[in-house]
Parts: C-alpha cells; structure tokens; sequence
C-alpha cells in the first residue's frame, strides 16, 4: 500500500520568491493556484516560448517574467521545474552555482528515477532538490488550457531519496497540500513503475490505436466519421502534448517497454479466446473489466 | 465514401404494432422514442428478463409486455430485434410462421453480414428483413441506463442486400430519420469491416488495458487508485455490456482478428521507438496522433 503523508501541515507555507520555468499547462496552473492562495511573496515564469511568457502575466500565473535564467532564479526560495521531463538535466545543470544553499527545487514531470538522479547529479546541493509530480492533466496543454482548479483534490506523489533534506521536503509538501492536493510520499523508482501502468501505457495505448484509426481513414475515407463513444475517449487521449510523451517514452523507455509487453500478451489471449470460439471465457474477461469501475472513487 | 440515404422522408411513418424483442439499453429507449413521438398505435416489449419486462411499462419504454413470443407478435407490422447479436439467428427461426406477409423485422446489432445472412436462412419472408445499426450506446447497459434522448443526432447504418424489399428499407428508415437519427445505406460486409476499427477494436483495447490493470492491482494494491484521466477513460469504454461483446467478437471474428494484428503492429513500432531512443519518431507520432479530433464533429 502507499503510505500517505501523515505529517502535520506546518505553520510556514509561504515562500519570497517562488520561480516557474516552463509556463505551461502544469505550471500555468500550478502559478495561478499558488497566487490565488498568496503562497508567495511573487511568482516569477520563465519560459522557453516567449508567446506563453507573454501571455503569462495577463493570465494571472506570475507576478512577473525573466526571460533570463539566472537573473530569474536570484533570490529564489523555490524553483519549480515544469518542463517536458528531458529538459530537467540541462537546467539543473543551468542552476547549478545560481541557487542560495536554502533555496529548494522540484519538478512537476510524470518520471522520476532518471530525474532525481540527474538533478542529485547536476544540482550544487542536491540534497534540498524534491522530485514531485502532481497526477493531474487535461488533453489540451499549454498555458491556454491552465485552470487554477487543476489540482484541487488531485494526487501529488513526492520521491524523496535518502539524500533528500526533510526540511525540503516538508516546504514542497506543504505547498502542495495548501493547493488542495492529497500529499503521497513514494519512492522514484515504485512511482515510474505504478505509473508506467496506469498512465503511460493508456497514452500509448490510446496514441497506437489512434494512429491505426488514421492510417484506416486513408484507406477509406468517411471511416471515422462512424466512430461513437468508445474511440471518442481514446482520440481525447491522444490529444496530450506531444513533446511531454515523446520525453516520457524516453526516460521511462524500460518500465513502459515492460508494460507495452504485457499489454500484448493481454490481445493475444483475447485473439485467442476469438479463434477457439470461446464465449464463456470472452464473457468472464469482459464482466471482470467492468468491475474496475467499483475500485475507483466516483468523480 | 459513405453514400447518405437521399430518399425524402416518406408521408407514413407510423406502425399500427410495434414488437421490441429485448428490453434493454437499445430496446428500451428505442420504446421510449417511438412511444414519445407516437410512431405506433402500440409498443409491445417481450425480454427473457422477467425484471427488465415487469419495469418496461413503469419506464415509459413499452406500452406492455408479452412473455409468450408467438402471442408478443401477433398482427405485429414492425418486430425489432434488440438483443445480443449471437441471438438472432435462433430469433429468426422462432419467428418463422408466426409473421403476416406484411411484417417487416429488423434489428439493432454491432455486427451485420452474418447476422443479415442467418435472418435471410431462417424467416419465413427474408426479404421483409433489414438489417440495421443506430450507433449509439453508453457505458452503462439495461434497461436502467434506457433514454429517451439515446439516438438524438446519431447514425442509424441499414444494410440492405440486393433482396431486401425497398418498401421494408424505407419504412425503417422513416423511423429511425423520425426519432432523430442521420440515417445511411451500407453494404453490411463494410459495415463490418468500418466497425471492427471504430467500434470493435477500441473496445477490445480497452478491456485488455483494464484487465492487465486489474492483474497489477493485485500483485501492488493501490495501483489503481493512482489512475487519473487517461485510465479512467479507458474504465468507461470497458463498463459496456460483456454478453453484447462476446457475441461482437464471435460475430465479426475475422475483421476483429485483423484490427488486433493491426494494433499489435502499432504498438511493435512504438516500442522499436523507444528502444532505438528515437525521440524524433516518436513526436511525430503523438503529434500526427493529435490531429484525429479536428476529424471528429465536435460534440
């Protein structure tokens, strides 16, 4: 079982200066929660995309922007890392000589085994470095589509490694929890596991199978025009940002290859229930899919 | 392309008595339709399901109930097939001698060249048969998730054959444009084919994906309940009835074998992809990926 944070709220939640780089869905929303709650003495973005960066004041997800690194981070008590997974490196790397010894940093990415060890590896004091990662998204990304409501009542697994200051751990928590997220504690390796399987595998599910839809269409033309509920909710799916999944393939290659593998296994015995004509065994498969509804909360 | 059905709509649309054979999600809204739009002097509902025929009249789906089918159909000018596809062949035959001349049958199954064949084999007059599919339906199935509203806008495929009498096409048709449906003509050999990609096969994925998830649940409890939007959908598509999807499956064997090789070779190059370390490909993939909602009318 996942252990829940049991630790008491602490009284201090605020921070002086907290800095966004990567101004996108995730910290697009993550900035407009934490200045909704007065979190911080000031949100600072910086991003890569000088549109989204524009665009950021007038949405309400930072105070203000730094189209410079360094100059963005100086003074900062927290840096949050809300880019495409590939990206943590090089900018752990970037903040590296930047950063104050109190100043902590996170990220918000969807791996964390490669990403606690890059920055434990690039960071000048790995130890106030926090892997987190928020399980909350929508199919639309970028900062057009950030909600201050994107996490309220969402998941938020922290990974902290033996290295980790507790003392940082506990300001990311509390940070997290004051938006409104259920704070879970876990470690790098059993989160890219867990989460290989409910949420990496039905992306690539959903993006395989949308791919095949397109192909078909060219064949016949009008072919997805037929398509009801069912490849309705994959196509959803597989409208999430491609750059963010290609990063997450990569990283998370040898788990997710794992469970592609598996997901194979799983059509061949379907395949094969389909061959022999066995209709009892296609009944007890689909009436136990079904019962996967009852494990989940009502949303 | 699809060709639509351009025949205006006719004067007649009205049945003297209609026979729903299966009170279920499609049976019972299809009642419910007919009986708000007063295309039938009456709706009687036969279903093998003494609960779901004693709450059929309370639902407004039927105006009553018949268990003895012989009886059910007697004088009936319209009987409506609106059970589990593997069913109608044994339907047909128990019909055979007890229709006037004048009766027409159709029914509402997922899949259509058998099923088009077995009722041409075993009625009495094939050539008052027409095979139809409304594409509708919800994850929840009976009469309980039953709706007045279910084929508001949907597509009603027909799937006549070179025998079947148009004046039996027509009058079907008339209905089903008359509750609201966008009707069109298909041969039902494409129909099978269209629907083993856009129907069949996400279903499939889908049950598979929610099966190998349930295997996980148990070997690392908890897993599941880290699921966020992505698994959840698939959750939705896997509820759907498990008697209407093995008798898909065993109906539409050969096509569904051949969109589950197609898959599985969908996902074979996403795993080359990430074994090659290819981040380029895989991009490309999720981007094109993406595209197939500006394909889809939004709903």
């Amino acid at each position: 079982m996942l252990r829940p944070c049991r630790r008491p709220i602490p009284m201090k939640t605020h921070f002086e200066k907290i800095v966004i780089i990567g101004v996108g869905l995730i910290g697009g929303s993550l900035g407009m929660a934490i200045r909704d709650r007065k979190l911080a003495r000031e949100v600072v973005g910086v991003d890569k995309d000088a549109i989204s960066l524009g665009r950021a004041v007038a949405a309400g997800a930072v105070d203000r922007v730094e189209e410079e690194l360094s100059r963005a981070v100086e003074g900062a008590d927290l840096v949050i890392l809300a880019t495409p997974v590939g990206r943590i490196e090089s900018l752990a790397e970037a903040l590296s000589g930047k950063l104050g010894r109190e100043a902590v940093v996170t990220d918000v990415g969807s791996v964390k085994e490669p990403v606690v060890a890059a920055a434990a590896r690039r960071l000048e004091f790995p130890e106030r470095f926090v892997g987190g990662h928020p399980v909350a998204g929508r199919e639309k990304s970028g900062l057009g589509a950030a909600t201050r409501a994107l996490f309220a009542g969402a998941a938020c697994v922290m990974t902290p490694t033996a290295n980790t200051d507790p003392d940082a751990l506990r300001r990311v928590s509390a940070l997290w929890s004051a938006i409104g997220c259920r704070v879970v504690e876990m470690e790098p390796r059993k989160h890219d596991r867990i989460f290989s399987a409910v949420s990496h595998l039905p992306h690539i599910a959903a993006f395989a199978l949308v791919t095949l839809m397109l192909g078909l269409e060219e064949k016949e033309p009008g072919l997805i025009s037929y398509a009801a509920g069912g490849f309705r909710d994959f196509t959803r799916i597989a409208a999430s940002s491609p750059e963010m999944w290609r990063d997450i393939c990569l990283e998370n290659a040898e788990e997710i290859l794992g469970r592609i593998d598996e997901y194979q296994d799983g059509l061949e015995s379907v395949k094969r229930m389909i061959k022999e004509g066995d209709g009892r065994g296609l009944e007890a498969l689909f009436a136990r899919s079904r019962s996967v509804r009852e494990k989940l909360d009502p949303r």
